[in-house]
C-alpha cells in the first residue's frame, strides 16, 4: 500500500506492506487523518522524543532505523475482519478510534509504531472492540477531528472548572483551539486567549473565544484582569488588605504552546491561587523558578489524551453540532503532499489542521 | 534591647532601638522563638532573596544595608499597649501571633523586615487583633511551634486527602515533620518518609511516620510502593491493560526538601497521577522535564504559610496534646548563642529545632 514514511529522519512516499488484523482486529481503509503537531515535533527531534519516552513511561518507543508510518487522528471504513472478531460491524462502515491497540501482549500505539501503520498510509489495523461508528450525517472530514477536539475536552474536564472561574488560552495552535471548544461547551465565559499570529487570533474568535489578545500589543494577563472583574461587586469575596482592588474571579490558565520558557512565563504572571492546566507538550528539559509557584499557591496539572468516554463524547459532540471544529480544517493532500503539507504547518499564518486522505491524489 | 541581627549578610549581637507599638498595636517581650530554615537561607543568599521577592511578589523586602532583626516563630509575653488598643490581654499574659502587622498602610512582615524586629530580640511590636491567648497549661516551649507546625497543617488541608490516598513525605528536616505530624492528625496511614539522616529518621518516626526509607539504601518510591498496596484486592480499581499490577492507592508526595532538582526527581520516579504538594522552599532557578508531568498526568501543588484559621486551629491542637513538637526541640540558646545555633542547624545529625530565648544568657 502507498504512505508517506518517516524514513531515516525524512518523510517519503513509498510501498509498505499491508498490516493483517490479528485477533480481535479489522482492516480499515483510511479515509481522513489530520496532522498533528506531535508528527512535526516527532520528525525534527525524532531521538530527543524515543529517549525522553524511555524514561517517562511515553508512548514513541519507536526504533528509528526501521519505516514508521505515523498519522492517528483518522476517520475509517472497515474492510476486513481478523480472527476472533464480532462483526457488528459491517464492511464500509465508516468508525473513529483512539488511536490504540488492545493485544494480548498490553497496549500499542497506532502511528508511532515501526509495526501498526497510522493514517498517512492506505490502510490501518485496529481493535474492533474500540471502533466507533461515525454517525450518519456527520461528515468524514468532521469526524477525522474527533481526536484533536478529545484533547481540549479531556483537558477541560481535568480542569474542574467551577461557576466563576474565567479562563485564559495561552497559544491557539490546533491545542488552544480545541481546548477553547471545549470552553464553549461548558457555557463558562468570558473566555480569553491570545497569539503572536493574526490568523490564530481570528481562528480562536471563531472556535468561541471572547477576547483574543496579541501578546506584542499587550499582556494576555492584562486582558484577563479587566475581563475578570466581578460584573457584580456584591459577589466579589472580601480581599486580603495587601492586595490591590477590585476583586477578580478565579484564574484558570490553558497552556497550549509546548515549548520551554512558557510554563514559567505564566507562574510569573499568573493571578494568585491560579490553576494552570499543561496541555502544551513540551518534549525538551525546561526551566522555573519554584519561589512564584510558592508566593501565588499555584496549582500545575498536566494533562495527556482523553479517556475512552471523553473520546466518544467528543464524536458525539461533533456529530450533534455542539463543536464546531469545521474552522480548523485549512487544507488536504495526499500522501504525495504530507511531506509539503509538514513544512507549511511550520507557519501559523496558512494553516491549522491539515487532513492526509491518502486514496487521494 | 538586644538582639541578634542581620548585618552585613552576618549575625552580630548588639543594641538595637525598642520598637514603640503604633496604633492597634502592643509591645511584646520575646519568651521564645525558633530559628527557622528559611532564616538560615535568608542569611546565606540574601540578595538572591530579596530580588527574588520583589520578583515574585514575596514577603522578603527588605534593605540589606540596615539592620534586620529576624525570628518569626515565636511566644511572646505583652508587656506594654500602643494607642488605640482594645486590651482584652492583660500585661504579662502570654500569647502567640502570625508573624504580621496588619498596619493602615498595609501588611507588614515581623522577622523579615528593617522595622519591625523579630523574635531574635528582646521586644517586637505586634498587631493586637492578631495576638492568640496561650492556653494555661501549654509550655512556652510547645505554643512556640505554633508557626512551624501551622506550615504542615496547611500543606496536609491544601493536599485535599481523600481516603485510602498513601502519603510519602520526602525530607524530614523541621517542615518535614510538621507535614508528618498533620498527617498523623488526620489518621490517614500508612505514612510513608524519607531522610538521608538517621537522626532525622528517628524524629520522623517519633513525629508519626510508619515507614521511613533512608535514599541511600533504598528509592523511597519503593518503600511507597509497597506500603501502598490494597489490604483487600476486592477494593482496587480495576487497572488499565497496560499497568502492571498490584493496583497502588493514589500516592500523595510533600517535598520537604526545597533544593533544585528535588521537584524533577519527585516528578520522575512518582506513580500515575500523583499530587505532589509543594512545602519545600527552593529559592534557586530550578529545572524540570514537563514530559514526566505529562505522561503521569501529575498535579503540583506549591503552597505557602497558613491561614488565620489553620495557624489558631494548630496553637489549640498543641494545648490539647493532638500535635506532639516535643521531639523537634533539640536546643535552646540566648542571642549570644544564635551565630553559633544557625552553624549548627546546617547538620541534621545534631539539631531539628533551636529555640532562641532572648532573655537567658
Amino acid at each position: 500500500m502507498r504512505a508517506a514514511i518517516m524514513r531515516n529522519k525524512r518523510l517519503v512516499v513509498d510501498d509498505v506492506p499491508v498490516p493483517t488484523p490479528g485477533p480481535g482486529e479489522v482492516l480499515a481503509k483510511t479515509l481522513a487523518c489530520g496532522i498533528c503537531g506531535s508528527d512535526l515535533h516527532a520528525l525534527k527531534y525524532a531521538e530527543k522524543l524515543v529517549e525522553g519516552a524511555r524514561r517517562s513511561g511515553g508512548a514513541f518507543v519507536m526504533d528509528l532505523q526501521r519505516d514508521i508510518v505515523m498519522g492517528h487522528e483518522f476517520c475509517v471504513e472497515i474492510v476486513d475482519f481478523g480472527p476472533n472478531t464480532q462483526k457488528h460491524f459491517k464492511a464500509g462502515q465508516r468508525a473513529c478510534a483512539m488511536p490504540v491497540l488492545i493485544r494480548p501482549t498490553g497496549v500499542e500505539t497506532v502511528g508511532y509504531s515501526n509495526d501498526n501503520p497510522g493514517g498517512y498510509g492506505e490502510l490501518m489495523r485496529l481493535t474492533e472492540g474500540l471502533l466507533l461508528e461515525v454517525p450518519n450525517g456527520l461528515s468524514t472530514e468532521r469526524a477525522a477531528l474527533t481526536e484533536p477536539m478529545a484533547v481540549g475536552y479531556h483537558a477541560v474536564e481535568k480542569a474542574r472548572l467551577q461557576k466563576g472561574d474565567v479562563p485564559l488560552v495561552i497559544g491557539c495552535g490546533p491545542v488552544g483551539l480545541s481546548v477553547i471548544s471545549a470552553l464553549k461547551l461548558t457555557g463558562q465565559h468570558p473566555i480569553v486567549a491570545a497569539d503572536f499570529s493574526p490568523r490564530r487570533r481570528e481562528l480562536a474568535q471563531k472556535m468561541g473565544a471572547d477576547v483574543v489578545t496579541d501578546p506584542k500589543q499587550r499582556s494576555p494577563f492584562e486582558s484577563w484582569r479587566e475581563m475578570a472583574v466581578y460584573s457584580d461587586p456584591k459577589s466579589a469575596p472580601p480581599l486580603p488588605p495587601w492586595m490591590p482592588g477590585p476583586a477578580r474571579r478565579p484564574q484558570v490558565v490553558f497552556e497550549c504552546v509546548g515549548v520551554p520558557g512558557v510554563i514559567h512565563s505564566i507562574m510569573a504572571s499568573s493571578a494568585p491561587a491560579a490553576r494552570v492546566v499543561v496541555v502544551g507538550v513540551c518534549m525538551q528539559q525546561d526551566s522555573f523558578e519554584p519561589m512564584f509557584g510558592i508566593n501565588k499557591e499555584l496549582n500545575i496539572q498536566f494533562v495527556l489524551g482523553y479517556s475512552a468516554t471523553e473520546f466518544a463524547d467528543t464524536l458525539r459532540n461533533l456529530a450533534e453540532g455542539k463543536i464546531n471544529g469545521d474552522p480548523l480544517i485549512t487544507g488536504k493532500v495526499g500522501v504525495e503532499g504530507v511531506a509539503q503539507a509538514f513544512e507549511d504547518l511550520g507557519s501559523p499564518e496558512h494553516h491549522a489542521k491539515i487532513l492526509v486522505e491518502p486514496w487521494h491524489s
